[in-house]
């Protein structure tokens, strides 16, 4: 339980730095007889590659999967699959310098503290490249639970600071909607503010957080495993694993915390030959176990810790000094990260699914 | 992984429903030699009890907890502790006449759909009832994390629908201050108004949400397990594996999505000995991992499933009808679950670290 | 993973030493709709206890054992039982005076080392009284994969000291036929002289080993989970985990080291409508996973560590002295082990068989 | 448990077939600040590679380890260790003619029949290529073991077919030693009939089983996780998933169910400042922990199942045939077994020695 690893039946153990030979992930128990390729991994993969646009950084990595194992002439073997994505851009001299100071709200000071050691230069396991292994092993998650049962997960920013997109039609929503505009905000007018403020940041020096919403649609009834491992509870650990969160809702969230029962409660109602409910205050998931409806989620994302604009912060011994990074930095991730929030959904989904199809 | 088991070094296994013999866990990997008795367990299970007030359902269960094993002379062995509670009200005949509606916001459909069966009455293993073997096996590593570290977990009531309380210090507050009052809201104004609003809706036969807040302090540096193992990703897990919980935040939260790196950043400096932050936005955890600081999360809370207001629903077989639920029921629980959220944090940072001890 | 834990989808987690309240498991995973009475568990409980013959320790425990939670109206929720047998007789003055002594060959020093103290009679956790929950929570198991397969699993003694059984037809043996006789051992001639020789051996104050056959049928083909996990491995840790057990060997086994592949190779045929094997040296496992033949393995069994013989052996502190154990003992437990090895492969095939059955 | 990963807090994931890219492995919650360098690994991986003599198969694979992650400057991270052998050498076409023939007593039935699908050519997962990521990820186990504790782990090969070796001094024997000669097996006049013996077999077209022993010395007291986990338990899982390993027996084995207890127990006497036993009848381990006697026990391993003389058989769809395997096959692969079997037994111990050390 050291850590990298997630999931029991669709078991996923990643490995990885920054500036390492690569990063990549052993998934153990993905169904024999699905079909794969390295290209039903890689747009996952592409989508969550920096350098896309003017609001990311300008890094141009190719992140290049490759399956390693477990898969033969196009179908997976039921056997561990290897994958692997190379290095290509290590520069470690960006972050030499650096080496006294722990970054303000970067995992240096932890990672030293917990490990002794830590990766010279760059954020070691807590850099977003980690997340690499996941998004590929997440990505054939994806595809047999497309297959499988039509499963669709698509995530979306619905907000960039104080910018909130408008409603979204969750039961609708498609990724080559959220993919229409860089920032991924299905709502183009507060698309375009948005864009133009994390523009506006990127000359500042500054960064901002964000929210995701995600949607599962077609989750079959049943999932979850009460009581520690109840549906939106692992979700909630997927989501929190995700560098940067800082919160998950389900359904009402803490909305709901502010209202009544007999407002709150979903009723039952026949629907399309199924129980169903009329409203989905519960977002799915009742006593753990998803009941039908969409599954609906929000994520928050702080602001990235990187930022140009000088830090007064302390040494590791504890001297008072100013930080000013130099170098690439990324002052909105959020929409980087849909990519990352569907994928671990996928895993959290897969894993229950297989549970359940134990169950006789 | 069938959901009824949480951790890994110190493990806890519970079973129980709400009409059975009883209710309980198994501890594997107490540590060896802690002075342990009964009573050290019993002020926990005390406190999640129902019936202690007009807030809450005035049933009377004792919830006497009893050690099977583990334990001799008033010692651990190191070896697994039993832990039991009898159901002494089972009443079965409550919730008789309601097999063929499944109550709204409930998990009867759910756990109907997913095991094929379910428990003739109540609410089964998605019953509060069941989180009773949970907080026995959390008192006992909050006594064990206290007398190793001097960690304290206190939680407490910050929002009961749209009443929130004022500014609570974390550093300072104590669970004898959240007890002063039977909401367990320490800004004793607003617990007045929250008192007779709940006392208002019991009339009603309605039911409320709210939010609590929880603050670890003196918690070890380092705790936590990257990637998918961070210690808010446990934390949220455990949180929302609690039944009735909508959402978690931990640091800035959700605000922290609207604000800037600049401000967001948690500068270091030195303080009492060690490298600390000035503020503390991260929420005592950065990357994944413990840095020191308080620890701080809050979680949202649904309003009460059961309520004794009409409802308009359906059938399991699709039949419209009114469902009008008699018998005990609580309009307000967050303050219920405080014991249920120290404990479960308890459980979180005894796993983290005892692993944490295990690396050299 | 401290231990007292086994399996991931059919979880057993065990509890209890031979003189606290007493002993029991919790199984998590269990299939729901399962018919499951108390007296479905007892039956290999009362095989297991001692006290029943001449040949074994006069101890009368009754061991009655209770179901806590998970099954309501005779059949299984599909949420975790709670198993449950009061210790009845502690008697801890037995053991009282040999606490400055740790036994030779038993635990006392093992344990005092590994967790700084240890049940202060008795043989605690080392106990095969510990052997209570496996074995109820193993008789579920087997109820299950009886009516779900037809799985028949039989053991018995095939070797007491020297005396070794002639050839058993393991295709047809039933356990009515091992419990014909007290020893357990189908070979009836030498079953005497195994029982002539146990109770000379009591005479003597002397103990001896034994070596214990078991057969699975109709295991269905498929399960195991290489690599780590192949079926062979999981009963070899299963049987090796039994208390005394200093053996395992599987199809040819040892004398399978001996013999060359062109004799040791298992053709295939047509058998009944399936592949089959026309000789079993595998002993129904190949590659880790189930063929449809008959799962054959043998266990090895040291002789019991309590004698009163006077033994010449050191204090803690590391003093000579001579050890004179008073009160009960068995001179021969194989017999008693017929039902824990039983249900023990019972646990491993039901996990397997859950596992084999999540994949699609 | 989907089978690939062994180990809790030393855990390791391996991938990949025979004739896929590579094979490796994945290492979780190795130690930080381990001096490692590829060099470390490579040594094991070199001794159990074919073609290192006239006794096994001629392919001259290099099986040269590439450490993907973390290590930096020469010392472990604490973050996952990649580890990648790729495979040089795929030759599918030696085995495609054999692919409507189950070839007997090796895996191709039972993979086809649990998976649905198989590798097309060649052992895929069951073959002894696979083994090739624990023997990395058990080489850095030992040498974190040999560095903090001294512990030094020897198997050797002490039978081949009916050729014995005589009494070996598992006190003192070394690496060196067994290495002396290509049959790993110490006593020289029994090895140079061994050796003649495996090559009058590679002529006959034919093969044989052997018996490895093994030795752990300076192993610290304390080690094994009573009751499922007991330290001969793992090791027993451990060694059966090595394959072609048929038995496993600790310190007196099968022949100590022949003894009596009087001769098999133990004695404790002071010894080296430390309580130890005279006889060690028990292997060094005593309910389920180490004792700090050395560790010795025995794997018995068949023949290999691949031969050149003609076989009949049947076809998967039942037809009698006749196989007659082509190309390369090792009439003996004991030899080969040793570092297997001594890298399996460090996987066991480092995972139990870092359990043990969580415990305060």
């Amino acid at each position: 339980m050291s850590g990298s690893s997630f999931g029991t039946l669709y078991r996923v153990s990643t490995f990885g730095e920054s500036h390492c030979a690569g990063v990549g992930s052993v998934v153990d128990g993905c169904p024999p007889g699905l079909s794969l390729s390295e290209a039903d991994i890689q747009t996952q993969l592409t989508r969550r590659r920096p350098g896309q646009s003017k609001v990311n950084t300008p890094r141009d990595e190719k992140d290049q999967v490759k399956i390693l194992s477990g898969v033969e002439n196009g179908k997976t073997l039921g056997t561990p699959i290897g994958l692997f994505v190379a290095n290509e851009d290590q520069r470690p001299k960006d972050y030499g310098e650096m080496n006294q100071i722990p970054r303000p709200s970067h995992a240096d000071f932890t990672y030293q503290e917990k490990y002794g050691i830590r990766a010279s230069s760059g954020g070691g396991r807590s850099s977003a490249r980690e997340t690499i292994g996941r998004v590929a092993a997440g990505a054939i998650a994806e595809k047999w639970l497309h297959e499988t049962y039509g499963v669709d997960i698509v995530a979306w920013v619905s907000a960039c600071g104080d910018l909130e997109a408008g409603e979204v039609d969750a039961s609708r929503i498609t990724r080559d909607q959220v993919d229409a505009n860089i920032i991924r905000c299905p709502d183009q007018t507060v698309a375009d503010h948005m864009i133009e403020f994390v523009t506006s940041l990127r000359e500042e020096g500054d960064s901002v957080g964000g929210v995701l919403n995600c949607v599962v649609r077609n989750c079959p009834i049943g999932l979850g495993e009460p009581v520690f491992d109840k549906l939106e509870a692992k979700l909630a650990q997927a989501m929190l694993s995700i560098p940067a969160t800082k919160g998950f809702e389900i359904g009402s969230g803490f909305a709901g915390a502010r209202m009544r029962g007999s407002v709150h409660n979903d009723p039952f109602t026949q629907k399309d030959g199924r129980l169903g409910t009329t409203t989905n205050h519960s977002g799915g998931i009742q006593g753990g176990i998803s009941n039908g409806e969409p599954i609906e989620f929000r994520i928050a994302i702080k602001p990235p810790a990187t930022i140009s604009r000088a830090q007064p912060t302390a040494t590791f011994s504890g001297e008072e000094t100013v930080l000013e990074a130099k170098g690439r930095h990324d002052p909105f991730v959020v929409n980087r990260a849909v990519p990352i929030v569907e994928t671990m959904t996928a895993l959290v989904l897969m894993d229950m699914a297989l549970m359940q199809r134990s169950r006789p």
